[in-house]
């Protein structure tokens, strides 16, 4: 039977990015609603109370399943296509894939999204005035910390959790991803992590993420550049 | 094969819970390490770098799997374990369990603990001083609207994702349980969430979580009374 897919996404949401990554990279095709979550849309908040972006509609044979959020949306895709695994066959290899989901959309999204990216992108689309410098500094020194522990990692491995293309590197690619967008790395300071970057980003499955553009917000010049 | 396994935890820990119940009600007996992660001891962080409870060690036939954080954990037992299932079998059901999940552990945990269990608990642990009302008044005010959320559902639904028990209630439960150890929830103006509570308060798995006690806090006086 077949399956109509609608994702209902932020395009400079890293949760949305991930989801995106893993629809396209299992080429599972989808339409797009761009939903400006900051406005609570009547219609999304029916999808998901909690107001957060991605949200996956599977329509077949009658049937509607509504998928909340990144987590439930990647762990769903992961079930229903096996095949094409993102997380890795052994318990082992999951598990460290998950450590580092987690990492990213907890502990990253707490140290540097929740200062670089809220004063430059949230407060932004909420109108909240100008950014805080202090605010963007304790940002960027966690970013900082943050691309040392991928550094470190990669320069022992070659992909985030281990020797395969996972979903953990998805995450940290999409939250990377979008700081790019606002030319918030320091690229020369973490070699492993510009080329590890470099492959994802040289991926099919990234090509959509590249063309995103928000009105008023120009990403830096080398965004959609394959060779930075 | 015999699995050894070890949980580093701490018993006031909502995520720590979780895990535990999951554990205790699919039956595998662990050997526990009470885990104090505000002092960041060096053993734990070199097993889980992001210094977050709880992580659960495998160990089998000289194969040692770690598993951090209670999502990975969660999502890792149901894997291995599929016959005594708590996420359900339809994808729908599973992904009405993982938004109830995210929800409590993001959502519940932002608005709620970061403020009142902040302040009554880590604030202790951490001794940074006295509560401070106004952030305790607002986790309060938040803990209504979230207790009213969990009415409404729990008026329509046996249980959280709906008619079986599943890891949602044991999210909901191990957050409420921490609160109802503090004696903040206001059981009287939420009689749906009460009856759930008492069936899943009334589980074997559960009966570990009411002998938690820790030194200098203790528990609210009904806290482990079956008929509250």
């Amino acid at each position: 039977m077949s399956v109509e897919r609608t994702l209902h996404h932020f395009p400079l949401d890293p949760a949305s990015r991930q989801a995106r990554l893993c629809l396209a990279e299992k080429r599972l095709p989808f339409e797009e609603v761009v939903v400006r979550y900051w406005e609570q849309p009547k219609e999304f908040m029916a999808l998901n109370p909690s107001g957060v972006t991605p949200v996956l509609v599977e329509r077949s044979g009658g049937k509607t399943v509504v998928i909340c959020e990144a987590r439930a949306i990647l762990e769903h895709l992961e079930e229903q296509f096996p095949d094409h695994d993102l997380l890795g066959v052994e318990p082992a290899d999951r598990a460290e894939a998950r450590r580092l989901m987690q990492w990213f959309d907890r502990k990253f999204d707490n140290e540097v999204n929740a200062y670089l990216l809220h004063e430059k992108l949230e407060k932004r689309l909420l109108k909240l005035g100008a950014p805080d410098l202090y605010n963007m500094r304790q940002g960027r020194d966690a970013l900082r910390v943050h691309l040392g522990v991928m550094e470190k990692l990669l320069q022992a491995r070659d992909w985030l959790a281990g020797r395969r293309l996972s979903l953990a590197d998805f995450a940290g690619a999409a939250h990377i991803s979008i700081l790019d967008y606002f030319g918030d790395v320091p690229w020369r300071d973490v070699p492993s992590v510009k080329t590890w970057y470099m492959k994802v980003k040289s991926r099919p499955a990234f090509r959509s993420l590249l063309t995103d553009r928000w009105p008023g917000l120009a990403p830096a010049a080398h965004y959609d550049d394959l060779d930075f």
